[in-house]
C-alpha cells in the first residue's frame, strides 16, 4: 500500500505559514535553518515511502501472535526499525549528547507524520520511544541517561508507557502497582499494566518500561505515585541486556486496528523479581509523567491527520481516475467534491493546528524570554485536549468520507481506505477518552484557569484575523470567524457562570471543545491563506497558483461550510436542557 | 456474542404509537390483530436471541471460503437457515398460496430488525431471499411462482439480486450483461456482475439469482433492461435442482465487516450455458427490480437501527456495570450520559422512522381506498431515501459512541462493540451510495414532483404535531419543529428556485437529506412521547412509568440537542459558497 501525503501542504504549511525558519533565530537552534530542516524532512518522507510503507498492509493482516511468551512481529519491522535508529529519526529533537539530532520538536512532528501515515503500528515503537527519551532526558538522571536513554535515541531499544491498571483506566490515581525499596537503593515492582503498547516484542535486545507505581506509605490518588524506570531484561555490569527481570508477558489484544502494534497485559513483580528504578523524586511520578502524556496527546492528535491524509490522498487519486459507466469521472460530481473538500478541509486545518500546537512546543521550551515562554505554555495546554479530541474524531470522520468516496469498494480490503479506519479508531480512546480530553479543557484548562489563558488566546487569534482582513477576498471570512469568537466567548461565559454545577459542566464538556475546535481551525486556514494570496500576487508556475488557490479555497470551504458547526455547538452548550441527566436510561 | 434490544421499546412503537392493530382492519389482513402479531415478534425474537446470535462473532472470526470452486461457509449457518425457514420466518408477508404467513410488512420490518442484530451475514439471506419472493410474486408467471417462488419463501432454495456490473457501479443503466432467446423460449446469458450478495454458499441445494440483463437489440440505458430468472443449478424434471446452469464463481471479496456474508464475482455464461427465464415483459426490467430495491434500501436503513440498536444496548450495560476505580459508575459520568442519550435518541428515531415507513408501504399496498393508497406511496417515496441514508449515517454515528462508550475496551475484540461498526459501515455504500439517495431525494422525488409530495408530507407532520401540542410538556418542543419545518420548507423553495442549476442542487443533496432527516425523526419521537404522557396519566408500575417517562425525555433530548443540526444544514443548503467545484482538488 503507497503513502500518499501532500509534501506540498506540509512544506507550505510549516514554511510559508508557521515560518519555521524562525526557530533557528533561537539559542538552542542557532546555525540551523531551513535547508537542515528540509533536508530531514525529505530524507524522512523517502524513509517512510520505501521502507516503513511497505510494512503497513502487511502488518494489519499478519498481526502479531505470542510464541513461546513472547510477542512475534510480522517479518520486515525489525530490519526497518533498525534502520530507521540509525538514521537517526528516532531522536530528531533530542540533545546531541544522547544521540540526538537537537532539531526543533516542529521538525519532528513533521517527520512523525510521515511515519505514522505509512505505518501506524511502526509508528508506536517511534512514538513512545521518543516520548520516553524526552521524558528521560528531562527527569532522569545523568548516570541514567548514559545507561538507557542513549540506547533508547538510537533504537537500539524501545521504551514504553506503563500507567493503566485492569481497575483503572482513566484513574490513574487510583493504580495499586507497589514499588518496595530494596537494599541496594533500587525496588521491587509488582503490579498489573493492560493496554501497554509495544509491551512485548522482538525487534530490540531489551524493552524500557516507564512504570507508575506506588512507594509503600505514599499518599493515595495521584499525589502518591512515582515513577520507575523497570528494563525488560537486567542489564550485565557492562550494560548489555542479561536475565529477565520478571516482566511476564500475559496476554495480547486483538484488536480493530494497528494489529500489528502489540497491545499487552503484562505483570510485574510476578516472582518477586521485578527490579525498579526510580527517576526523579519520590511521589512526583504524576507530574514527570504528565509530559510524556502531554506530548502523546499531541501525537495521538497527529495519528489523526496522518492517517485521515493518507486515506483522502488515495481517495481522491481514486476519485480522479473512477469512471461511471466508463463516462463521468466520479471527481465530477458535485456531492462527491463536497466529500472531497470536505476532507480536504479537515486534513489542511488539522495539519495546522498539529504543526502550530509543536511550534508553540519549542518557543514555550526554548525562547529566552521567561514571559514569552510562559505564554507559549499556556496556549499550548489549550491546544492539547484540542489536537488529541478535534484531531482523532474530526479525523475519523475524514476516513469514514473517504471509504464513502470509493462507494462499495471502499469496504473492501483491496483498496487502503478501511484500514484507515480501523487504524484510526483507537485514537479517540486511548491517551484518555475524548471525553476526558473535554473536560480537561473546561475544566483544568478553562474553569480552574477563569477562562484568562482562553481569553488571551481568543484575543491573540482576533489580533491575527484582523491582519488577514486587508486582503479584500477574505475580509467576510474574517468577519464569520470573528463573530463566532464573540459568541463562543459569550458561551464560555455562561459556562464560567454555572462552574458549581458539575453535571451541567460535564454535559456542555464535549460541544464546548468541539465549538473552540472548529474556531481554531478556521482561523488558522484564513491566516494561512493569507499568505497564500501574497504568492500568488507573485510569479508562480500554473501548478503552484492552482496549488495556493487550493488554500483560499479550502478556507472559504471551511468557514462556509464548517464553522457552522460551532453555532450548533454553541447552542448546546447555552441549552437548558437536562434530559441526558434523566433517570431514564 | 448476546443479542441484545429494547423490546418494550419495539413493541411500544409498533402498538402503542403506530397502533400496528389498525392494519387488521384492511381486508388483507382480517381476521389478525394484535395477539398474534405479538406472538409472531416473541418466537422470532427467541429465535434471533438462541439460533441466530451465536452465528454473529464465530462469522466474523472464520468469515468465508472458497473450498473447491464454492463458497464454504462458517459451521452453523446452514442448520439455522433450515430452522429459519422451517418457522415460516422467510415469508413472514407473502400470500399464503405461496407458503407465506400473510401477515403485514410491518410485522415482518420488526422481525427483520431482530435477525439484522442478532447477526447482520445471516439477516442477508433473509433479506435477499424475502425481497425476491415478493418480487416474484408480484410479477413473475404462476408457473414461475410454484417453481421458483414455493421453494424459496421455505428457506429451501435462497435467492440474490445481480445489478452491478465491474464498470457500472451506481450506473445500472452501463450494464453490458445480454440475453439471447433460445428456441425454447428460455434465454443465454452471459456477463459478468459483481459484490453479489450471497451469490455463492453452500447453504440452501439451489440459488436463483435474479438477474439484469439487456436483451439483443434492446435499447441502451435503463429502457432496454430486462429481469431474468437464473437458477445455479438447472432444474430436473421433477423440479429439483440438477446440472450445473454455468454461473461461475470468480471470486469473494475481503471486507471490513459481514464477513460471513459471502459477495460475490460472477460469471454469467462463461462456456455459453447460462439459462435464464424472462421475467414479465421484455425491457421492464428495472421497474420491477424498483421494487426490490426500494425495499432492500428501507431494509439497510433498517441496517443502521438493528445494529446500532444492539451496539448501544450493550454500552449501556457496560456504562452500567463499569466503574472507575472501583468507586463511580461510569454511566454516572454527564458526558458518558450524553453519549448513551445520543445512542438511544438515534436508535429510537430511526426505528420510529422505519417502522412507520413500513406501516405506509402496508397502507399504500392494502388499503382499499386507490386515493389512500397513492398518498402513502407518495410518503414512501419520500421516505425510502432517508431511510436508507439518514438511517446508515446516524446508525453508524450511534456504533461509533458506543464504542466511545466503553472507552479503550470498545477497540477490543472482546467486546462487541467493534463489529458492530464494521458490519454497520457497507450500510452506507451499497444499495446506491448514500449520495445517490440523496440526490434521488433532492431530485426524483422533490424537484421533479415540484415539490409537492413534499409539501403534502409536511402539512401532514404539522397537523400530526398540532394534535399533541394540547399537552403542556411538548408546546416548547412542538414549537421548535414547528419552526425547523417553516425554514426547511423555504430552503426547499430556495432549491427549487434553482433547479436548472445542476451542480449547486448537487452540492445541496446531502445537507437537504440531513436536515429533512432530523425534523422527520423530531416529530416522529415528540408524537410518540404523546403517546408515553398519556399512558403516564394512567396506572403503571414504577418500572413502566420509567419506561414511559424516557420516551418523553429522549423526545427533549433530539429535539434540544440534535434537531439544531438541521440549521447547521439548512445554512449549507443557503450559502452561496461554491468552493467545493473550484478546480483545486
Amino acid at each position: 500500500m503507497e503513502y500518499k501525503v501532500d509534501y506540498e501542504d506540509v512544506q507550505f504549511t510549516l514554511f510559508d505559514f508557521l515560518n519555521a525558519g524562525q526557530l533557528s533565530d533561537l539559542p538552542r537552534f542557532q546555525g540551523q535553518g531551513v535547508d537542515l530542516y528540509q533536508s530531514v524532512l525529505d530524507e524522512s518522507l523517502k524513509f517512510s515511502k520505501q521502507e516503513v510503507a511497505p510494512l503497513n498492509e502487511k502488518g494489519d493482516r499478519v498481526g502479531v501472535k505470542i510464541v513461546d511468551g513472547r510477542v512475534q512481529m510480522p517479518e520486515g519491522f525489525g530490519d526497518v526499525l533498525k534502520k530507521f535508529g540509525e538514521n537517526g529519526f528516532m531522536a530528531i529533537d533530542l540533545n546531541s549528547e544522547y544521540n540526538g539530532m537537537g532539531l526543533p520538536t516542529l521538525i519532528n512532528t513533521a517527520v512523525s507524520e510521515f511515519v505514522m501515515g505509512a505505518c501506524a503500528s511502526f509508528a508506536f515503537f517511534h512514538l513512545l520511544t521518543r516520548g520516553d527519551c524526552n521524558m528521560l532526558q528531562s527527569f532522569a538522571s545523568e548516570d541514567q541517561k548514559q545507561t538507557y536513554l542513549t540506547r533508547m535515541t538510537t533504537g537500539e531499544w524501545t521504551g514504553t508507557m506503563c500507567l493503566t491498571e485492569p481497575q483503572a483506566g482513566s484513574a490513574v490515581g487510583d493504580i495499586t502497582t507497589t514499588a518496595k525499596k530494596n537494599a541496594d537503593g533500587s525496588y521491587s515492582i509488582q503490579g498489573s499494566k493492560i493496554f501497554i503498547t509495544c509491551g512485548d516484542h522482538d525487534l530490540s535486545s531489551n524493552i524500557i518500561h516507564l512504570v507508575l507505581a506506588r512507594v509503600e506509605g505514599d499518599l493515595a490518588g495521584t499525589k502518591g505515585i512515582s515513577l520507575f524506570i523497570v528494563p525488560a531484561k537486567r542489564l550485565n555490569a557492562d550494560g548489555t541486556p542479561g536475565m529477565d527481570n520478571d516482566v511476564k508477558l500475559v496476554s495480547v489484544e486483538h484488536k480493530m486496528g494497528i494489529k500489528a502494534s502489540p497491545t499487552c497485559l503484562l505483570e510485574f513483580g510476578d516472582k518477586g523479581k521485578c527490579q525498579g528504578f526510580l527517576v526523579g523524586k519520590q511521589a512526583d511520578g504524576m507530574k514527570y509523567m504528565f509530559q510524556l502524556m502531554n506530548e502523546a496527546r499531541l501525537a495521538v492528535g497527529q495519528q489523526g491527520v496522518a492517517l485521515s491524509g493518507a486515506a483522502y490522498e488515495h481517495a481522491l487519486q481514486y476519485a480522479k481516475e473512477r469512471t461511471q459507466g466508463g463516462k463521468t469521472l466520479i471527481i465530477q460530481y458535485p456531492d462527491v467534491r463536497r466529500m472531497l473538500m470536505t476532507q480536504k478541509a479537515y486534513v489542511e486545518a488539522l495539519r495546522c493546528l498539529i504543526f502550530e500546537s509543536a511550534l508553540f512546543v519549542d518557543l514555550g521550551w526554548h525562547h529566552p524570554d521567561a514571559h514569552v515562554r510562559e505564554e507559549y505554555e499556556s496556549y499550548l495546554g489549550l491546544m492539547t485536549p484540542v489536537c488529541k479530541a478535534f484531531g482523532s474524531d474530526m479525523g475519523f470522520r475524514v476516513t469514514e468520507l473517504a471509504i464513502q468516496t470509493y462507494g462499495g469498494y471502499g469496504f473492501i480490503q483491496d483498496y487502503p481506505a478501511e484500514q484507515y479506519m480501523r487504524d484510526l479508531k483507537i485514537a479517540s480512546l486511548y491517551e484518555g477518552t475524548n471525553g476526558i480530553q473535554a473536560m480537561d479543557l473546561i475544566g483544568r484548562k478553562f474553569l480552574k484557569n477563569t477562562g484568562q489563558n482562553l481569553k488571551k488566546y481568543l484575543t491573540r487569534i482576533t489580533g491575527q484575523l484582523k491582519q488577514v482582513e486587508e486582503q479584500t477576498e477574505l475580509k467576510p471570512l474574517v468577519a464569520k470567524i470573528v463573530q463566532a469568537i464573540g459568541r463562543f466567548g459569550a458561551a464560555a461565559q455562561a459556562v464560567g457562570q454555572q462552574a458549581a454545577d458539575e453535571a451541567r459542566v460535564g454535559l456542555m464538556a464535549t460541544p464546548f471543545l468541539r465549538a473552540f475546535g472548529d474556531i481554531i481551525c478556521a482561523q488558522l486556514l484564513v491566516r494561512r491563506a493569507a499568505v497564500a494570496l501574497k504568492q500568488l500576487g507573485q510569479s508562480a508556475t500554473p501548478e503552484r497558483k492552482r496549488f495556493l488557490q487550493g488554500k483560499v479555497e479550502v478556507a472559504k470551504f471551511y468557514v462556509e461550510q464548517l464553522l457552522p458547526e460551532t453555532d450548533l455547538n454553541i447552542a448546546r452548550i447555552l441549552s437548558q436542557d437536562v434530559s441526558a441527566l434523566a433517570d431514564v436510561l
